[in-house]
């Protein structure tokens, strides 16, 4: 569209509740910049705005949190998904600008969607979500799909540790945390928090910290600094566990390729640069430190698609 | 204290507004280490909470944001600080720890401290707060304290990008905003969020995302990437404005360091290994990119004291 300006966070005059009737009123508001594709945004720019309407069954609403599902390779007529989703859509690699920047996204709902979030009948604006991270799913079609997760800005699943759990919504079935911990300990759940310390402190003492892909440390004065990295995420939807064998201690360059996809690991913790899919080194490990070749197989599937 | 044991995170029992008659109170509670001491840490371990209680002149208490001066220094008879603090301070150290590793840390208001958010006499739990930043601030009696800025967790101010402006609380006598933007822009003040997201994406683009201090780029599978980082911080209580001048493209390991000062610049750009003090090359510049040199300085003088 010739007129559209990006622009992030809120428009003027439209308030958060407001509704519209189609598409084409949401767009004349200049919530977004499309009639029809469900993403508003470039690789360049970042996304400013999505609509959520149905589109792919992927989708998870929880309301402050929703995944959603990126686009590309979906048959228009039979909307059926006939190739994978990749980050050359403008879409997909607009949200992830979003991510790595710090941009918020302004959502959309729509009255297809699937989900007691949805309005009855047209469009309304819902304010402004963050994109945490994003990965990719191989469906049971066979087909990979992008996903975004989101959350609300400023809601109480904004949390500013992106390690630290987000809260499973209410009615979602996933089996109970299981108290872990020093013999001894109750069974009563123990502290979330608490928890995270006691994981985050082993297993940067472990390796002194010092990053197991490269190796360095990050010198402060206040000492060699280190960041650990959850091997499968915390959280909705991949509800990784927060034990020392889903905990990598990485410095935070490598973090974020991690998080990000650009490396991943094989079963022998060789470290594959997934921008040329070569084998390198394996990871600097620690006899004390076991880690847990499910997590590190879950991460490598929502990067590459197993063969 | 022998029995101890250091706990992040809420202490079962003692709810957020209880009241206590004295330190010893609190300390029996288990909310804190000590009877006396501020801050309740270590290093190795972090800080798990921290007194505010009127000790130094120069904390700052807004509610959701306090500004807490570290220990160490002070005469105990006349309150006069004789010497500078350090990071081989215990609880300083301490908090250094919480802000790196994420952790919470519980704050306990006492009656002595000059404020509107103190409690009337005795002492009271006031929840969980995160440690955003900590910084050497030179007095006008020539000696340098170490400072935190703390933000309640969950709080409207406890925004997830730290990078973004935290809000000014009421009251506090601080120049407007002045609006920034192109030519022909009204005078209505501008969308901070919207600003923000146009000066990250001129200094990435002048960089080519590569990092000023290192050269190098993180390479991910949606092309090169990098972080903003602003010289003067942004928010309470150094107020740095959004401008490219105040901004520079850095990596992860080297936003790290140069937020904690572990590196900083010369008058001429050149960078300091604040670890050994030595002088190495200047910044990687861009001739679009001026860079403040008053920014410059306030961030050199939040590490060093100036001779």
């Amino acid at each position: 569209m010739a007129n559209y300006v990006r622009t992030f966070g809120e428009i003027p005059g439209q308030v958060e509740g407001t509704s519209f009737y189609s598409r084409e009123q949401v767009r004349k508001a200049k919530l977004h910049a499309h009639n029809q594709a469900g993403i508003s945004g470039t690789g360049k720019q970042g996304a400013d705005a999505i609509v959520l309407n149905g589109g792919y069954p992927d989708d998870r609403d929880y309301g402050e949190i929703i995944v959603y599902t990126g686009h590309g390779g979906q048959d228009s007529r039979t909307k059926l998904q006939i190739a994978d989703q990749t980050l050359d859509d403008s879409g997909n690699a607009g949200l992830v600008k979003s991510q790595l920047d710090g941009l918020p996204v302004r959502v959309i709902r729509g009255f297809e969607e699937d989900s007691p979030h949805a309005p009855d009948e047209g469009y309304r604006y819902d304010g402004l979500y963050r994109v945490v991270r994003h990965w990719f799913k191989t469906r049971d079609d066979g087909f990979q799909v992008c996903q975004f997760l989101m959350v609300k800005i400023g809601s109480p699943s904004d949390v500013v540790d992106p390690e630290l759990p987000t809260e499973i919504p209410p009615g979602t079935t996933l089996e109970p945390l299981k108290p872990v911990g020093p013999a001894g300990r109750s069974k009563t759940t123990i502290n979330k928090v608490n928890r995270r310390a006691e994981v985050v402190q082993r297993v940067k003492a472990w390796h002194g910290n010092r990053c197991q892909v490269c190796g360095e440390t990050v010198a402060l004065p206040s000492g060699p600094s280190s960041e650990a990295a959850h091997i499968k995420a915390l959280g909705v939807p991949h509800n990784g566990p927060d034990v020392e064998e889903n905990v990598l201690c990485l410095c935070p360059n490598d973090h974020k390729r991690f998080d990000n996809g650009a490396l991943y690991l094989t079963d022998d913790l060789e470290i594959v640069d997934a921008l040329t899919s070569a084998v390198g080194k394996q990871l600097h490990t620690h006899p004390s430190h076991n880690i847990g070749i499910e997590y590190v197989r879950y991460h490598r599937a929502c990067w590459v698609k197993e063969t």
